[in-house]
């Protein structure tokens, strides 16, 4: 099999995206892992298949593969590529793209810059569906951990976060505390843990340990995740910057019950064609 | 600037070859570094740039460059890449290959399996030369570091290399004595060390910790330098498979003063396209 296939990345977070339209793709896990790897094969953290939508009122559909194979749910920077994908191949001539994902539809916005607006639906904040254990639902929450007692905000933007206050990033020991709280006994499905330093209402940096991967250049529910936490908690107005690793996102949420727009870019590195 | 290139790697150490006689391609610091980053760029160990040769007797003459963007010495994992890569594009027809690198002309030998055999010249055991301090040239020399006293090979094959025999690759501490030996004041230009273990006279499990890098999935030169040392040291016979983390190489040696011939396989993973 010949595979046409594009290098992507959304703020360091790289993708092979390869077009399952136009030509014939039969990937198992084997072959994920193999195109993933990134000295025998062409390496990323993972693979973008765009497909034809199963319903008519969406015009993609794509599913998201990690590197190990397994498929995993939607992410912002994954997103973000394949709009820019399909519409610098003009597979459709749309400023606003719905598509199908393995965690729902969504509508994508390109802008005139290039970048790429996704609405990142609404923030859950129920502790129940986080999931996280907590007596009621509130702005932020007292977590104890090896006798430190930390101030979490906590919410789910499909994947489950907390987000610490620290005073600065390059600091922070991201890599430590983070392990300790991805599996905190109170996130039964553990969590994905960001280290948000506020700069003013308008713009904050953030680090962002992932859950069962460790710390990343850039993620996108993390940056949503930690708007909605410092919004709740009056630490935030409603358009912020964020600064991560990899580069920046504008994050904009109105409040409790309203989606969250990440609006960021998008970079096409390269094209390629491997035969499996 | 767009740039057609070529995946490939050997054993794991992996290159982007660019033919750069067939097309114009103006490389500095920058844009190596620009390609060689593994998230925003395509990834690789080094970059292989083919060229037209100076002089009328090679066919060829190639460069190669660190992720950094430095300017380095040949590699035979670079060497077998280079040759499949002339034969594959058919630049050459030929099975015998002249070349011209930066440490001077080599022949390549492609074998009728695929793997190339590279000539990787005569090894240096005299210590000024190679560089190391002792007092005569010797099949093995004692080492201290720490209060331990180590007994090593010492070995140029273009570049330094000191061989210690081992009980178990497995739990060599490649890590921590590697580096211990790198920067070992008797090595002026520090040095590559490699960690042998006999199977028997034919076959051997080898790691490298590279100078500059840490150990690394297949070192060429630290192949033929452990072969030698193992030689010199009759533990091993002229013609020894070598079994290194990223896969095999056979090494011939016929004993002082003759050339070491490492053969071993070169694999092409993609054929790509990068504007600039």
């Amino acid at each position: 099999m010949r595979l046409k296939f594009t290098k992507m990345h959304g703020l360091g977070n790289d993708f092979v995206v390869i077009d399952a339209i136009s030509q014939r793709v039969l990937l198992d896990e084997k072959r994920v892992r193999a195109i993933a790897d990134r000295r025998f094969g062409v390496g990323c953290d993972q693979i973008l298949l765009v497909e034809i939508p199963s319903s008519p009122d969406v015009d993609f559909r794509y599913r998201i593969f990690n590197a190990d194979g397994s498929e995993v749910e939607n992410c912002g920077n994954g997103a973000r590529c394949f709009a820019k994908f399909v519409t610098d191949r003009k597979l459709t001539g749309r400023s606003s793209i719905r598509v199908e994902t393995a965690n729902g539809k969504m509508t994508l916005h390109l802008q005139n810059n290039g970048e790429v607006t996704v609405d990142m639906g609404i923030p859950v904040l129920n502790p129940e569906h986080i999931p996280f254990t907590a007596a009621e639902q509130a702005t932020h929450y007292p977590l104890e951990h090896n006798g430190i007692q930390y101030t979490i905000g906590a919410v789910s933007m499909g994947n489950p976060h907390a987000v610490l206050t620290v005073g600065s990033t390059e600091t922070a020991e991201v890599e430590t505390i983070g392990a300790a709280i991805e599996t905190h006994p109170r996130f039964p499905k553990r969590v994905n843990v960001g280290f948000m330093e506020v700069i003013h209402r308008g713009e904050i940096n953030l680090r962002v340990f992932e859950r069962g991967a460790g710390e990343t250049l850039a993620c996108g529910t993390g940056a949503c995740a930690a708007v909605v936490a410092g919004c709740l908690q009056n630490l935030l107005d409603s358009n912020v910057k964020v600064n991560l690793p990899g580069g920046s996102l504008t994050i904009q949420w109105q409040g409790p019950d309203t989606p969250v727009l990440m609006t960021g870019p998008a970079t096409t590195v390269y094209h390629g064609q491997i035969r499996l």
